[in-house]
């Protein structure tokens, strides 16, 4: 059995929370009992990754109509959206968060009286927590499905199990192939300025007992030369209507050092991160994030003061590099325009 | 004025030597009184850079010659042989470091006293730290003529003044650049693990008022697509007789990426960091050093515990790969096996 690590755990009166920001020095949960502790720790990145943002956001707005007393619908109904919005506002980029409360507003606009909205509301959530485990699940076997036999996989950033609700998206692939007994091996790239495959990959498969090495980002390329690296896979945050990803940045410059060895790049994500609406790359904003992400490590100052700093948080791959995009209807390849817009025959989008 | 801090002071009867550790946070010099003070300071990094080991482990042979209290020939060249030894394997890599040896050793042998191999092998140390410095001026002259006006440059490591004597080999170019009061712009990469870029290439060259801006190694690849980077000018720690060449860990990635991205690549390195004994890539020893350098940051772990860790330091850039080597003595290009052996026409290799 795969030692998974849950970051959200519905507890029904309460949301049982990872606190990301403490590891991997501690494994701490906090319990959120109101929906202002649950927009806190959204905003101070206590929980992180698209889809684990979401769960949490539907669970604390579950859990403030169940606590709230109210069973005249009309008001309740009100409230919701009021609190939908407050919630929503706890982080301004990430788009599963505005997706999950819109879902639940939706649900509860089904039901008839406060008692069924208020029990729908949880359920919902917990559907969509469970939807987002068998997304994940699919996107793992498929990313599996992908590896030869005793394969050596390098990633970048964190795209596992929590990020999401269970397995992640890259991730999901090795999780599978140790349900599977499959070995592999994985080398993860620190990933500066904010370390999340230091601090949290090497970490979560560390506790998943998959065998992984731990690499700092500047040594992509001598390990693709010379540990005979069978493929490369990576998440995403946005994926344009040709296949351009946006992702961690120095995804891009992984891209280029995998084609360059003749080793197969792949990109693992859900049908929520394909955003056909955008074009290309080009049309990707990139956020710039704070100068003391790249010249602080854990409050400690390792550049000189008043120095210069450029920080993109993302690059963006174009979709010529990318091998194949894993999504949890299939693996996309070739002309990524058409064949990603096929994915969402008889959905609305 | 540019303001050059000098790494390696001669004291006579001690080495004065900038820890290069302890920056940018502190300018601290230490005094290196025993041989094996500077067997340590050369393997923990106190001081780094091909040319500037060289410099520091000659001093060292020095200073432990005048303080044996050997009055005896024959048992001194056969100490002299044992401790230059011992020096040697301080670090594996750079070749500088037994180029320095060697040559003192082969001065020792045409003296025909203690004594006088003792103030010898002084003299000749002295003499390689001045001849490193219009070394290092030349390289910086010739890496200048490679820059068109207002040039945007991108930079890896440290190969500044404080790697070498004085000016550095990559970095030269833009001391003398800032000489003749050109404009110039130069990316700088953090170097992780040791981050001799966000430590003390930023630092260098903020000193001396030449732009700098810091961004993570991992941020390479965006720069040199959106900055219209003009050049990547980096140094070397080993230049093979094919034009291979060992430097820092990231190097190579860097040099694939400018390549991908039509941006010249060049290595600026003196002649005594190209060892025609070793003919290809191949052939050269990389070092693997600790763990810790990875999973801590000035003191602060930032993995998880126990986690598996590969620390290469260096890796290796093919010569194809390599727009042109600039040496004290010109710039070569093209067939690099035929023209790096001319370079020592009428020299003893």
């Amino acid at each position: 059995m795969t030692n998974f690590i849950k970051p959200v755990i519905w507890e029904s009166d309460a949301i049982r929370l990872l606190n990301q920001q403490k590891l991997p020095g501690e494994v701490e949960y906090i319990f959120l009992k109101t929906i202002e502790d649950v927009w806190d720790s959204i905003s101070e990145l206590k929980v992180r990754g698209a889809p684990a943002i979401g769960i949490t956001a539907a669970f604390g707005l579950a859990l403030w109509a169940k606590k709230s007393g109210l069973n005249n619908l009309e008001i309740l109904k009100s409230e919701l959206g009021v609190k939908a919005e407050y919630l929503n506002s706890s982080r301004p980029t990430a788009v599963n968060l505005s997706w999950a409360l819109q879902r639940l507003l939706k649900a509860a606009e089904e039901e008839a009286s406060a008692e069924k909205v208020i029990e729908r509301l949880e359920t919902e959530a917990i559907l969509i927590q469970q939807q987002d485990e068998e997304t994940c699940k699919r996107i793992g076997e498929y990313g599996f499905s992908l590896l030869p036999d005793n394969a050596n996989v390098l990633t970048h950033c964190n795209t596992g199990a929590i990020a999401t609700s269970k397995y992640g998206t890259a991730l999901g692939a090795f999780y599978i192939a140790k349900e599977r007994g499959a070995d592999l091996h994985v080398y993860a790239t620190e990933t500066r300025p904010v370390l999340q495959g230091a601090r949290l990959t090497a970490w979560e498969l560390q506790q998943a007992e998959i065998d992984v090495t731990l690499i700092t980002d500047n040594m992509a390329a001598h390990v693709l030369k010379t540990k005979k690296i069978d493929a490369v896979l990576v998440g995403a945050d946005r994926i344009t209507a040709n296949g351009d990803t946006a992702n961690k940045i120095g995804t891009y410059g992984i891209a280029i050092l995998a084609k360059a060895h003749g080793i197969p790049f792949y990109v693992a994500a859900p049908l929520s991160t394909i955003d056909l609406h955008t074009a290309t790359g080009d049309d990707i904003v990139i956020e710039e994030r704070h100068a003391e992400e790249v010249t602080h490590i854990g409050g400690k100052r390792i550049a000189p003061e008043d120095i210069n700093v450029f920080n993109p948080a993302f690059d963006v791959t174009p979709s010529g590099l990318i091998s194949g995009i894993v999504t949890e209807k299939g693996i996309v390849t070739g002309d990524y325009h058409t064949k990603l817009k096929e994915l969402f025959e008889g959905l609305t989008v």
